[in-house]
């Protein structure tokens, strides 16, 4: 049950949100398969340049230190995002999940990355686990995710696992290295991962699913991709460049538009189809009536590129 | 924004439910990345004979004109599906989706095609979008696809964009050629793309519906295919064959069957699973009652062909 | 409307369950595309090794006789597996379906197999299906197998058809063999196939289910794989040692943990993610205060394998 996670804001500008201390170290963490070896990311290879390269001064440090996804993290990663979810710079952010020993940490930027806040590693604490409120954080930092106004971006390499494997099926989309993969080993310790159960039961189909909860065992990148749990695959060594390439684009284009409509798509999607299309078409009327939703039709009769107010 | 789409009616016999003037021209269109040059259908090459080959001669010319999806368009669009609707020959409805400046036609037969509509080609027109009732009357038009009783095949070639992504998602069934790709890209523009969302993330995995609703990138036909957005992929030059061999299979069997279960299936796939059995429970049972049931049943017991009543 | 089927339940000892006389005979089914010819097994082949193999004295004879499907035999299924479910020592359960001249057999055993039922292989019974009560049989079997409290595998081989189809998709999980298909050929014969319908569209995207429904046509295992009807594929002479592989992983873990899992899985699929969160969240304190869980996590802690008291 690990979950190792890192969190990069992409944003307009840089803020104070993750200037704390680093959080309390790692103590006793379910994780079964993670490679620890691998955890560090190499740092040797650059991506090849596929037309949308980071300069080099652009490109974020990766986490360094580990720290336990505890109860109190939990808590903490929950308010972070909460107060962040105000700031109107906020554009995109990106989850980091990899192996057991890998990292989690929050950046900021205006335009590029700006800001890098502290970073944890972890297996799920088993305090947090045996704890009656532990899995009820859990589900509300996985909801935060669906509820908050910017897309978030699941950076998957290595192993994940339990709440790792959950994290990512619960972020807007994911891209992972082709040699990540996934699992919710739980049953092997006598915990059905069954909060995981929630996130990854509404990604991939249901036998997929019951088959790897039923037998703790990974399935592949590409599995993850051919069942929907992962929206792109890409080598390792493109992971970080397809994800910025990614985010970019999303911090290019109208935030208020972006929110409007992540809000109404998950909105609708729980509804049956003649409910779903009066929201949605609502939505574009509503739409229609922002101040980038005029600008972004007024540059497209004048041919011009549109020029968003945010 | 774009939306071509061609509707073919396969049915027993012609009818005059296409004889209309030419729609309006194409005024404004939200078209980004169609390939204008490529929306003629190349009638160089004949399709390979796949044992289920159409004559030269019952194949149908496909449409030439082209003009705007306005409003005014999706209202007599509407019209016509629900007019013919009442019809007893009608089998198999083919909508044609294609690039920007491809185009919509309507065809009729008997056993093969006999009759052909109108055609037109479009992006949306704007004012029909920034029209308060134009998002509803997509809407409506998208909801009696599932609703009508006889089977709606996508055909799609080139780039179906937006509201011709839409289509595609909400048609019963979707063969596209290799070539062919799908996107939402209104965010480009300051529209997120609500309504055809609401149909799109019923078709594939939230990961993939988010990933192309938030960069307004394309996937491709076999990405499409992969995600459930389409059931069958072919060659370009197979794309008519392919689409017409299923039609003729479909046009073969007992249309109020068909009818019958199409209805149930949508219907009970909005329900829990023991409702949807005892919804389907119930169809079994009327279905025997039918005439082409009983006929079913007796062909098969005196191994002989059915000869369906209608 | 072809169904073979075999049941196969691992569990930690033998029962009187399978004990009975042979039922009757075939009669009439529908069964169309079968290869009668290859319904019996290969024996000739051993499975490859790949580090799990059976010992050969361990794997079970698979079903030779044949019988129909029909409503008398599924009641007794229903009673069978109802009167089963009470059993402790029951761990996993095969479903094997096959061709339309398969078979379909019980067994049991202590860790390894050690009790086999008696045989069947089938074409719905036609009195089963014009009988009032045949569909809703069909429905309390089906449901069955979601609401049981062991994992239920299907394995494959062949052509599935109808409620043979309907069978895969209701499992738990599937594995089938790479030249195995899957089809619900109703329509040829004039009856929708509505309650495999159920079940399909459930378990694939709509088109693809649509596209098997309106045609009649079979798809192949690989895409079946890819649409969610199965959780994996593996060539014809891997398919017994990939399923007992599994059924094995299975059968080694505690299950109680699993009952708990697999019910709360089901349940909290039909809910909203709100809802279903807060459902699985209180599975995870169940399950912590089962003794098994107890174990598992003091285990984990001790570095030691777990000892189940199931």
């Amino acid at each position: 049950m690990a979950v190792a996670a890192g969190l990069r804001a992409l944003g307009a500008k840089g803020s104070g949100w993750l200037r704390r201390d680093p959080w309390a170290p790692l103590t006793t963490g379910f994780c079964s398969g993670g490679r620890p070896g691998s955890g560090g990311r190499s740092r040797g290879r650059d991506p090849p340049s596929r037309g949308s390269g980071t300069a080099s001064g652009q490109r974020p440090a990766w986490p360094k230190r580990r720290n336990a996804l505890s109860l109190a993290m939990l808590k903490s990663l929950q308010s972070d995002i909460l107060h962040e979810a105000e700031s109107q710079d906020l554009k995109v952010i990106i989850i980091s999940v990899s192996d057991c020993l890998s990292s989690l940490s929050f950046l900021f930027s205006t335009g590029n990355f700006a800001a890098e806040g502290p970073v944890f590693s972890s297996g799920h604490d088993l305090k947090g686990l045996t704890d009656e409120q532990g899995p009820d954080y859990h589900a509300e930092v996985m909801m935060l995710i669906q509820n908050h106004p910017v897309p978030i971006i699941a950076m998957v390499s290595g192993l994940a696992t339990a709440a790792g494997c959950q994290l990512v099926a619960s972020c807007d989309t994911a891209v992972a290295s082709d040699t990540s993969s996934f699992a919710t080993p739980g049953v092997n310790s006598g915990l059905f991962c069954s909060t995981p159960a929630a996130a990854l039961g509404r990604a991939v189909p249901r036998k997929v699913a019951l088959e790897m909860l039923f037998t703790g065992e990974p399935i592949s990148a590409q599995e993850a991709l051919l069942h929907g749990l992962l929206s792109r695959v890409v080598p390792e060594e493109w992971r970080e460049e397809e994800t910025m390439r990614i985010a970019r684009k999303v911090a290019s284009l109208s935030q208020p538009v972006l929110s409007l409509g992540k809000a109404a798509f998950y909105w609708q999607l729980a509804q049956d189809l003649r409910t779903a299309y009066h929201l949605t078409s609502q939505t574009m009327v509503n739409n229609l009536g922002l101040p980038d939703g005029q600008e972004g039709v007024k540059a497209f009769l004048q041919k011009r590129k549109p020029v968003w107010s945010h």
